[in-house]
């Protein structure tokens, strides 16, 4: 009677007790494991990997001197260079190979092509010459003019969908989606689970990194700040509205503008910013600025091995971070793997 | 014997069960309670209400043919005159109550102020003649330029706050960030909770609506689209990074605008609409121009008992969303509360 009453009393208890301990013991396990494991894997231990989670640690301790609230936890984040490789710009930077692409389309319609720079030298695939004509600034603006203007929203976003499907990267010869750096998809996913608000602000094209940025990077289209033409409301005769794209260059995201739009967008100071050369420099300055706490990190190209060494544009950004002792991130020697595709 | 041994096990077994319950039954208990109550309880039963439940059941029914997936689930609320109350204009639109106050406050070193409109009028707390000299763009623009401009982004922020410390509206005596329209607020939780991401798209300055934002709509920084000066980076003698705000109107964010804008900071087609004039109907044909089910709502100012009763710039509205059969909603049949202050 007495082992029975027992036992009747635990097989009342034990459905709901099991179905409880179902919905409960899981997060709870998840979240002892995930405590004790390293978040940034592919990161060799350093000064770098240490400055990110001394500064991730800090300004999530509550009780701590250095806490800033979620909602002021804003990280700013440069692609190209920073996020993904891009080198040499006029060969894989994702948006001058999908105009190259373009314009090799669009060829038969603009028989004057074969005279102009930069088309010219994507008509005769001559690389050297294209490097060259890119240099100029408003050669690169024609570029992107006849490439990414001039059609709807709906018919942009399709035409850079097409590209994505079967465009590879000419050195790495993986998806574009896939040539990202596995340090720094840990370093944004560490971010997140520390409640930042993570935004990826580049001088390329708002809409064409829209239609790639959640898969490439996990950022959704709304954390997109980026170039855009001016758009124009416009109406179907049936009444249908959409947006146009005029052949245009209408906000050019660079430099003091990349600060400038993230006010525009966000209306806060970021705290982490990451970037590879002079052009983010703004931005850092942003979150320097402000009164929290903050992190600027310098993505350093030196390693010839594993992805290129260059540093074409970043003598200020190099003085910069020494002199106020800033974090820099060497790619050979704080990236265990460098390139996603490769799980090395 | 029996007993105690019951006892011991039910003792062994307490202290877990009951910790375990403490946290899972709650949010177990609140779903099914919620699920029971009415969302919209500010709302008449009426077409407006219905149209509203009717929708967001819909596109959130993932196993119907009118679902919509999280992620494009955008709404686009205009704020004056939607939100919260606005009329009459030159007096209670928060904006300029904001702007009287600074005219007043730097009048000393205006001297030209004084046979100057609208500055002349607002000195002399003459309504009437600023209820004219505003309806000149470009007085209007001046107004705005003068009292908005001129100083750094963190300095125009700690003036708004200051303002909204102590103001109060005209009319109704209570500070500007509760002469919310209680049942719009109730929607905009409604559409929270089912995953919707609201944003307030407004033709008032963003920087000024972001820093009530978050109190009056519970609406995030971050999710304020309205108009803005051109913004500059500078940085002080010391190194740190500011923005300062021109004295200009860079981004007037009103009518074919404010579609334009969602596309510069959403990436999407908002499916869900509410404004109470013309100035919102381009956003509106946005979300009607798209593939997914949308709902566009017009609030209609025919209240003279619980608030005003005024249309003046809703002719080409009202027209539309008679011959599109879009859903109008009538503050005084539809609202069973109108002021949230009130709690009627």
């Amino acid at each position: 009677m007495s082992r029975r009453t027992n036992i009747q009393a635990a097989a009342r208890l034990t459905p709901i007790f099991l179905a409880i301990l179902a919905l409960c013991i899981p997060a709870a396990l998840l979240a002892q494991r995930t405590e004790g494991k390293d978040p940034l894997p592919s990161w060799r231990d350093g000064q770098a990997k240490l400055a990110i989670l001394d500064f991730v640690r800090e300004v999530t301790d509550k009780s701590g001197p250095k806490y800033v609230k979620p909602e002021e936890r804003i990280a700013a984040f440069d692609d190209d260079g920073t996020l993904w490789t891009e080198w040499p710009r006029h060969i894989n930077q994702i948006q001058i190979a999908f105009a190259r692409q373009r314009v090799k389309q669009a060829a038969k319609n603009h028989g004057e092509w074969k005279y102009q720079q930069p088309f010219k030298a994507i008509l005769d695939d001559d690389d050297k010459a294209l490097a060259l004509a890119l240099t100029d600034f408003w050669n690169k603006l024609d570029l992107l003019r006849e490439t990414h203007g001039g059609m709807t929203v709906d018919e942009f976003g399709a035409t850079v969908r097409a590209f994505l499907a079967t465009a590879k990267h000419s050195t790495f010869k993986a998806p574009y989606t896939e040539v990202t750096y596995e340090p720094m998809l840990e370093l944004l996913a560490l971010l997140r689970a520390n409640e930042f608000k993570v935004y990826v602000v580049t001088s390329a094209g708002a809409d064409f990194i829209r239609e790639l940025s959640e898969r490439a990077f996990g950022i959704p289209r709304e954390c997109v700040i980026g170039s855009t033409p001016e758009y124009e409301y416009r109406e179907t005769p049936a009444g249908g509205g959409y947006l146009f794209r005029k052949a245009n260059v209408d906000i050019l995201n660079d430099r003091s503008a990349k600060a400038e739009n993230i006010q525009l967008h966000v209306g806060r100071r970021p705290i982490f910013v990451a970037g590879n050369n002079d052009n983010d420099l703004e931005m850092m300055g942003l979150a320097a600025g402000g009164k929290n706490p903050f992190l600027n990190l310098l993505i350093r190209h030196d390693d010839a091995e594993r992805e290129f060494a260059y540093e074409d544009n970043s003598a200020k950004a190099l003085e910069k971070f020494r002199s106020r002792n800033w974090t820099t991130v060497s790619m050979k020697n704080d990236f265990k793997v460098v390139l996603s595709f490769r799980e090395e």
